[in-house]
């Protein structure tokens, strides 16, 4: 165990030195970016999925350029440059590492889940590395990712393996933050909702993979299900929880504290398109599509100080 | 409407042409590809990600060009691609299309699922289009995804609409072939397993999306359990149920017959290693590593009179 480098302990560490337990849903529509920077990246690469992708990593860019030194981490969406193919894949790729240079931790948010050798090239092309013929590489290289657990232990522990090698991290889904998370997560089970036996597993997993006070595999569960959130805090007491949903998902910062522990810490709280297109929102529109950069920096301030407030 | 052009009706045509309703899994390990392939490709590349994407898809191509007059489909399992990054997912474009080309269907074998607005812009990347600008992109073009449905209907509903509107069609989770698959999938609620709870649901979405037997909205059912698998074939009567499991995983021929429907259609069943590695394996040794894709027919025949032989 290289304990100084894993990096549940580098998420810890940033959330402490910038006093925010947020992160930013890097998840660029394409109808997000502004004008001008379509424009450009259009000029250049015209309107192709070259363009698209070009278009969306020069807007993270700017974002992560307005806000990084405020916030520990940030959570690209992968669908959202899978949709542009394999030039989109390549700009995500670009994110991951201009995101790791800038010092923040990089949750790929890739929800990936099979059977056992599936998960395991999952794992090694996300988390770890992989073999060709002598030579080693880090495929994608994130951080943690987000893993979906409907498959059982087979199709999580090879996440798991891979993150004890490298020193990586999981968020494993437990209770989403959509409206129809429900439909089956919620399903009694022995008089237990589904979430909470989901919940159960990912604290036995998560106590076998202690970094000092948090293990390095966590949970997703929704800022948009508070009541949820207190009942899976109390069972996955070691477990850092990712919540999604709040802002524009509808989840606020009073239904948050129930989320985090009484150090302060045990959850890392998302925020997409209220960061990231902000610019678009009434409360920030004085900024204007131009400097949509600032306009993000701004709302990332106050999801700060409200999150603050509720704690 | 564009009812001649459903995929769901390629696929019945196709396997009652090739009397064969079997797909072939193009899941290549780098461990499965001759060494004079690797060789090959690692003198062009080097022995880099963009070595191994070439080699993986030279040797797809090769038991693509020696088994697609036999078989109905193919199921690329994107995770054996996206391992080696992008160069890995280029091949897996790059096997997509070829495969289309000898016309055959082609299943992505993706597992994806997400809130709404990312699950809709997974079903745009893979079943529809996208936009950049005034132009509209495939970008992988997919004929068929599988879904995974932890997170309820909202997570599948994008999916089903592009399927509507692109003649597309999916395969749903429902009862994973994995060892582990039981472990929520077989919890009780009210009295009735997990999974039979979604295949209840995966039953309502195939009543609104027909084909004219068959509903374009198919499920995931493992060989490996085949108990399940009957009971599942009487919940969702219209739905057809890929089958993977069969072969390398220990599912056999004789387990098979109650995923089928009187009709003798209604599933189709996977094999991946069994077939694509079929020259590693004692029966076929006699064809040598030279010879792997003359192997792979062999193999996909003795599948097919397997399988013929149980129905």
């Amino acid at each position: 165990m290289k304990e100084g480098k894993r990096l549940i302990h580098k998420l810890i560490a940033n959330i402490k030195k910038t006093k925010a337990p947020i992160v930013v849903g890097l998840d660029p529509m394409l109808s997000y970016v502004p004008e001008q920077v379509q424009r450009q990246a259009f000029a250049e690469f015209g309107e192709t999925l070259e363009g698209a992708a070009e278009a969306i990593w020069q807007f993270n860019k700017e974002i992560v350029d307005k806000t990084y030194d405020l916030i520990p981490a940030v959570k690209p969406q992968i669908a959202m440059y899978e949709q542009f193919g394999i030039p989109g894949l390549m700009a995500y790729k670009k994110t991951v590492d201009y995101c790791k240079e800038k010092g923040l931790v990089v949750i790929g948010d890739i929800k990936r889940g099979d059977i056992g050798s599936t998960s395991a090239a999952y794992a090694a092309g996300h988390l770890g590395q992989v073999q060709v013929g002598g030579g080693m590489f880090r495929p994608f290289d994130e951080d943690f990712v987000t893993v979906n657990p409907y498959m059982g232990s087979d199709c999580v522990n090879p996440f798991i393996d891979v993150c004890k090698q490298e020193n990586r991290g999981l968020f494993i889904l437990v209770k989403t933050s959509n409206p129809s998370s429900g439909e089956f997560q919620d399903r009694l089970i022995d008089g237990k909702p589904l979430y909470e036996l989901v919940g159960e597993k990912v604290a036995q997993w998560s106590e076998n993979c202690m970094g000092d006070e948090y293990s390095y595999i966590g949970a997703v569960v929704g800022a948009t299900y508070p009541e949820q959130g207190k009942l899976l805090r109390k069972i996955m007491p070691k477990v850092y929880i990712l919540v999604p949903g709040y802002g524009a998902q509808g989840g606020k910062g009073k239904d948050l504290a129930h989320f985090f522990n009484e150090d302060g810490l045990g959850a890392i709280v998302n925020s997409s398109r209220g960061i990231i297109a902000a610019y678009k929102q009434e409360k920030y529109v004085k900024y204007g599509p131009e400097h949509y950069g600032d306009a993000s920096r701004t709302a990332v301030e106050d999801m700060i100080a409200d999150i603050r407030g509720a704690l």
